[in-house]
């Protein structure tokens, strides 16, 4: 997979061009010959396997299960639930004949008119409608709750407006879905979810988020309450990186999902979904990349040190892969994901700005000079700092440093985010802030009508009820009128 | 998710509705609401996982990444590779429309006809054609080869007589896409694979495959070899568990994929595609399980030991419960995975027939009187044999037991088909034993007429050329034509 080592279009000049062009670049997707979706290339595919593998294992630890669902949603489902419908499932793709034939005139296929379905299947976007059809059948009693299942799986929303992984018509998520005796067990399962999110968020792709909770404009399509966790873009948007929702009885009722609780009384059973997606990689990258290209938390890094020979002849080469050989044992004994590339294909300063890009996070060099001297270059990514180090020891210094890189790229994006968080008491400032690219914390009336004015004025949603902030009293920034609180404000991806 | 544990149908009266019975009182798979479609229960599911996790690995060791292409098609790439085509890619599910909207007389949601496709988009039957349209872009030189990619995904093919893991609709599987500088290098890498697949399946499905290559007929639509493995059940009929194809150099030219050797002349790719799917657990379940229900190798099975206390009194339960700590951390620190079932909402007869039926292959009772005598009742799943064992050292007595029974399970299944496989010289023979649910080794004149003869008559087909069987000619037990070597015919699933 030859890439052109292109320089990348610098932030500054156009945020937008200089992410699109680090996704190429960094070879983690591309655009597919369909509208709207994409490849996702095996560096891409090899970070996603890491967020997979450590939430599965989170969500594991929180005693859910997975399982799999079907692709295909019939049409009538989709109307059962009328706020879901309604806010929902209108742009998604239709299944309407199940065969092909080949054309008369001999030209390729066509599709076979007889072969038309009674009703026409929607290729999910969200998997509540077929999975509560399906859990009508698998409870009747409270012995049955709480279930909590999850899937990994494609889902499909046909976007006007696709962007590599921030927003494609196809992409990859998990949803758990889960079913309880008790509106309180199913409200603490979202929160707790939630929790499991941002935890994941801030410990492994070390980006810190706003946890908070949803107005009722911009809540999930059903919910009773939509929490959710906001990250900060370096142009200063808001990213949705994951919601969860306390869906009440609402999936219950309209599938008839009820069960005999303990005092033998007929309910109807409370739910939550809880979602993430392939659009993780897009906070991900626009969090913490730079000029030179991505940035990648160790935690998340398939490769976590690449180590590249400087040499001339073969038995240069040979000297120094020797040496490295025990370094690389080093690394791997303490479980660092190390890569040697002695490729004789391609040249040092090849290897150098393909690293830089790919953002592995360690790059140790090795010449002849530094075997005689017992040292080696290493440059981490995140600051672009060489420094020449002895080998003694080198393995406990990198396990070191790989956690100050971690810990590092989280302060950075924490500090970058409260430098542009303010608090706003008048529409002006109000306006100003957003246009600057700032998260504004200002007061709001509570009321669908302001909030779709400010929309419309300032472009600038309500991300969220920031939990744990301040929730002193004030005056709606847009119309005066008493407010409970401060909101969080923000232009969004 | 309660069951009603109602007895199984026995495999001697019924052989498919005992199959159909056990998926879904093993809480394996149930029939989705949408037609041919599958949900695969968490216990199932996670058997499924365990089966990606171990492949997954094997891909790995063996150079393989993984990624992720699109699941919709344009139709017209589905013409361009001619035999593709025309074997392949007809039953298909057509993507005709991108929106819904409201009823007018809000019935609910219809199909928006303005919203129509310009080109239909086909659900991936299987991915050749949108990924060698990719590796297009992705190739020009040697230098970029090999590209060895893998992806996990769900395809579709309408099924007309759909079976719940066997043939389903929608189905999970991976699909490898391999691109290769030459003819040799592709031809090794379809037949690693296929020994990989053969390899997991004897060493952790502890199913015995006969390894081969397909005739001609039966081959893959657009290769120019498929390797197979093939399981027998037990009620005699050949199950295809996996396939890899060495597809020359077709999708390479149906596409355009071409590439700049050593020598700086351009050439075609060369290719090969290999997978197995939810269907292994068709022929996992198949192969071992007994009119009791499922029965798994320990090396797949989610849960390898239960424990079961009988008590009367809490205080009963509760020294019980003591006992049965270090017992549970004694399997743990070798590995093994344990429940231990301690709900009191069940009886232990009921929990019993439960994990039976569900395939866990070690049961340990523990009651008061063990405690008093420092033994618990031990039973294994394939034999269903009961023992009283000594609590001492019986965490290492466990592991060697699992051990036994994983190979126990092979050389059942073994036996039960090399018994059941007969070499036949005669047509009435061949009829005859192909309807007692024989294998068969006989000789074919090698022509595609014969086979479908044969096929008309008997319902039999090749399974496979069989690798590794002697290969003296002779004449065709169908026509007495000359025959270069006996060949395996079967009726399969």
């Amino acid at each position: 997979m030859a890439t052109e080592l292109k320089g990348l279009t610098k932030r500054s000049e156009n945020y937008s061009k200089w992410y699109n062009e680090l996704v190429v670049n960094a070879e983690l997707a591309e655009q597919a010959p369909v509208r709207g979706c994409m490849v996702i290339k095996p560096y891409g595919y090899a970070i996603w396997e890491k967020i997979q593998r450590i939430l599965d294992d989170k969500f594991k630890e929180t005693g859910h299960q997975n399982a799999y669902f079907p692709l295909l949603i019939p049409k009538s489902y989709l109307s059962r639930e009328a706020e879901h419908v309604e806010g929902f499932a209108k742009e998604c793709a239709v299944v309407t004949h199940y065969r092909l034939k080949n054309a008369e005139d001999g030209s390729g296929v066509v599709v076979d008119p007889s072969a038309k379905l009674e009703e026409e299947l929607i290729i999910r976007p969200t998997s509540e409608t077929i999975i509560w059809s399906t859990y009508k059948n698998w409870i009747k009693s409270y012995r049955d709750l709480p279930i909590l299942c999850n899937q990994w799986a494609n889902v499909m929303r046909w976007e006007m407006r696709p962007r590599l992984f921030l927003r494609t018509a196809e992409f990859l998520w998990q949803e758990g879905h889960t079913a309880h005796a008790t509106r309180e067990e199913a409200e603490a399962e979202a929160r707790r979810m939630q929790e499991v999110y941002a935890d994941f968020a801030e410990k492994y792709m070390a980006l810190p988020v706003i946890r908070g909770v949803k107005s009722e404009t911009e809540r999930f399509a059903g919910a009773l309450d939509t929490y959710t966790i906001e990250s900060m873009t370096q142009d200063g948007k808001a990213l949705q990186c994951g919601t969860s929702h306390f869906l009440g009885q609402n999936f219950a009722k309209a599938f008839g999902v009820q069960f005999v609780d303990r005092e033998n009384k007929l309910d109807y059973v409370w739910a939550t979904s809880w979602g993430v997606s392939t659009r993780l990689m897009g906070a991900l990258i626009m969090a913490h990349s730079d000029d030179n290209g991505l940035v990648l938390p160790p935690k998340l890094a398939p490769v976590q040190v690449v180590i590249v020979p400087i040499y001339k002849t073969t038995d240069e080469l040979s000297a120094i892969s020797d040496k490295v050989k025990s370094i690389v044992e080093g690394l791997k004994a303490r479980g660092i994901s190390v890569k040697y590339d002695d490729a004789d294909n391609k040249r040092p300063g090849f290897k150098f700005a393909d690293y830089e890009v790919k953002g592995i996070p360690v790059r140790l060099v090795l010449g002849m000079r530094d075997l005689q001297n017992g040292t080696l270059e290493l440059m981490r990514r995140d600051t672009l700092q060489k420094e020449t180090l002895s080998l003694e020891g080198i393995d406990a210094k990198i396990e070191t440093l790989l956690d100050d890189i971690q810990n590092n790229i989280f302060n950075k994006a924490l500090k970058y985010r409260e430098e542009r968080t303010v608090e706003v008491d008048s529409y002006e400032e109000f306006k100003t802030q957003i246009e600057n690219g700032r998260f504004v914390l200002a007061h709001w009336d509570g009321t669908a009508e302001t909030e779709a004015k400010i929309k419309e004025e300032t472009k600038a949603t309500i991300r969220c009820l920031p939990f744990g902030l301040d929730e002193t009293p004030g005056k709606c920034v847009c119309t005066g009128a008493p407010s409970a609180r401060r909101v969080l404000f923000a232009r969004s991806y």
